[in-house]
């Protein structure tokens, strides 16, 4: 992980820093492998330290690499200003304000925090060979549960029986949900962030099942909606609506490509199935670390696509009160085009 | 919770304070029965408003009760900024810096933001009627794991194993863990915060099995050391001597009685018993909607017990390399005593 500390420091010179104090936990983790629930790091120029305090020195000496280990033994804000120098970033949209008010009163004379928020988010967004292998096998684990669930069946179960039983196997294979599994069938699927319910998925059923698995720190996500017997002719042309929407929005990714505009691929073919308003979040987003992370895509976004980020291509039709589709795959960013991490197949699977 | 919302009303007039806004989602939640994740309160003499998105509007009518629930539809800062007035207090303890500058740009003329983190956390120290049941609870459903886990056995088992099942069981009787299961065998025992590993629990070892439940929201936590097979002289020596720091704390519990003064009557025995410097730990902690609440209980507390609070006496002994024991119960603290919520047995239980 030395190249993530190179790649921090050399980002700083841009921003007229001389140090970044990165103390947001898993920012923390990128950058030196920690993974414990106290850690902080100071990088400049030539400076690599990770602090913590004595619960886990251990547990650095063992996961912390290229960064030297400092125990802090008391006073954990007076031993992190010892280290600041000259004008330091820390990260504003994470930092409490209290705590930045207590850092304040102990630092020397001349040292001077800037806000810097959002640095280390922007150096995760691409990621490298490593971390693409956790993310492939966090997806294949996640892809090896849904197989799972179907062979048990989804209709006659409840939502939350069904949720529940899929996060067990998750962790039945070593692995944690990456966020809440949802399983959401008839008009509950037009509710795209319903918990799963007591209620008994029925015949006739599209089901959103929304699922992710956390592997070695890494996310997957990934969405299918299943019908549960003979969906009739609205629930066909809906799901139909929607893997139109996502094989052109697939078929449009590459590095280069603005998160605004290949969210209004697949926002394109939504309106003209006369859905326009039935789309009611973002394409997609970035996947790592955290499951939601950096880069967005979406109306609002900004970002443009770079080789080798990971997102989610996730578009979905919701009619009130009836049903919902949605179809979300993981995919790597690629010069010319996008490698699909997601295994399941994408026509609509009528299921028991 | 209505009641909840005049408490901290009339809390705010010491403070000279015209309103308190409230954005940590556990306070948030304690406040208003909200269980959403983005939602704030605004809180005045004559002013109870409850703020979330369009996501939330449904969940917040069937939770909330006795604040008037407002959805912002577009710019949550400026949908919050319309509502604040005079001398405000924010949560400057959770309130990340980016996020208040952000706020002030979009205030009203006059209207002034006033750190006063903790507010709505000291009022959750005392529990109601509903919380002592909700906790109680929670506590009982932990105890019956404990029991069905000792029936599965510990030895020659992994201390993982044991922990991954113990949290499945909490899952199926529909709670989740509170924090993740503890289980640290022989010298891993003296790691207070050791992660369960691949290690085999081994015969004569004594087994340090710290576990919480959450239930509706709220936590419980509790420890128990148990020997598979004979631990030896030392082992049993070192138990003893956790046992009395604990009876002594317990029995010196009431309402008036300083959260260090507790903490030093376990620890007195624990030095004359020849550890003192073998309890690194304060002895206990308050508990409630998190684990981790007010009061503390340490060498370092200022705070005073009051009656209805919920709180851990959890002495240890760790002898590094060898062993360690701790032994926790969660109480609830009465005028002249207190309420002991853990049911399982002090003495040292020798377990296959």
């Amino acid at each position: 992980m030395r190249g993530r500390g190179d790649r921090l420091a050399a980002s700083l010179a841009e921003r007229e820093l001389d140090q970044m104090l990165v103390t947001e936990l898993v920012n923390v983790r990128y950058l030196t492998g920690f993974t414990g629930t106290n850690g902080a790091c100071v990088c400049g120029a030539d400076t690599r330290l990770f602090l913590t305090d004595f619960r886990y020195t251990e547990r650095a000496a063992a996961e912390v690499e290229g960064w030297e280990t400092i125990t802090v033994s008391d006073d954990w804000l007076a031993g992190i200003a010892a280290h600041l120098q000259g004008r330091f970033g820390f990260e504003d949209d994470h930092v409490p304000v209290r705590l930045l008010e207590r850092l304040k009163g102990k630092l020397a004379d001349g040292v001077e925090p800037v806000a810097a928020g959002g640095t280390v988010e922007k150096l995760r967004r691409v990621k490298d060979e490593v971390e693409l292998a956790a993310i492939a096998a966090a997806s294949a684990l996640a892809d090896e549960v849904w197989g799972w669930s179907l062979e048990r069946g989804l209709g006659g179960r409840s939502e939350r029986e069904v949720a529940r039983a899929a996060e067990a196997r998750i962790r039945e294979l070593d692995a944690e949900p990456s966020f809440p599994t949802i399983v959401a069938a008839g008009p509950n699927g037009a509710l795209p962030h319903a918990e799963p319910g007591g209620r008994e998925i029925g015949s006739g059923e599209l089901v959103v099942f929304d699922m992710g698995a956390q592997l070695d720190g890494y996310c997957s996500d990934g969405t299918r909606t299943f019908a549960v017997g003979e969906p009739g002719e609205e629930g066909r042309a809906v799901y139909e609506t929607a893997q139109v929407a996502q094989a052109a929005a697939l078929a449009a990714i590459a590095a280069g490509v603005g998160g605004e505009e290949l969210d209004r691929v697949a926002r394109d073919v939504i309106a003209e199935a006369g859905h326009g308003d039935r789309f009611g979040h973002g394409l997609g987003h970035g996947v790592g670390l955290e499951v939601h992370e950096a880069p967005r895509v979406s109306p609002r976004s900004d970002d443009v696509l770079e080789s080798g980020e990971v997102v989610t291509i996730e578009p979905g039709v919701y009619l009130p009160g009836k049903l919902g589709v949605r179809i979300e795959d993981l995919v790597v960013v690629a010069e010319d085009g996008c490698r699909n991490l997601s295994s399941l197949p994408k026509d609509l699977q009528l299921v028991e």
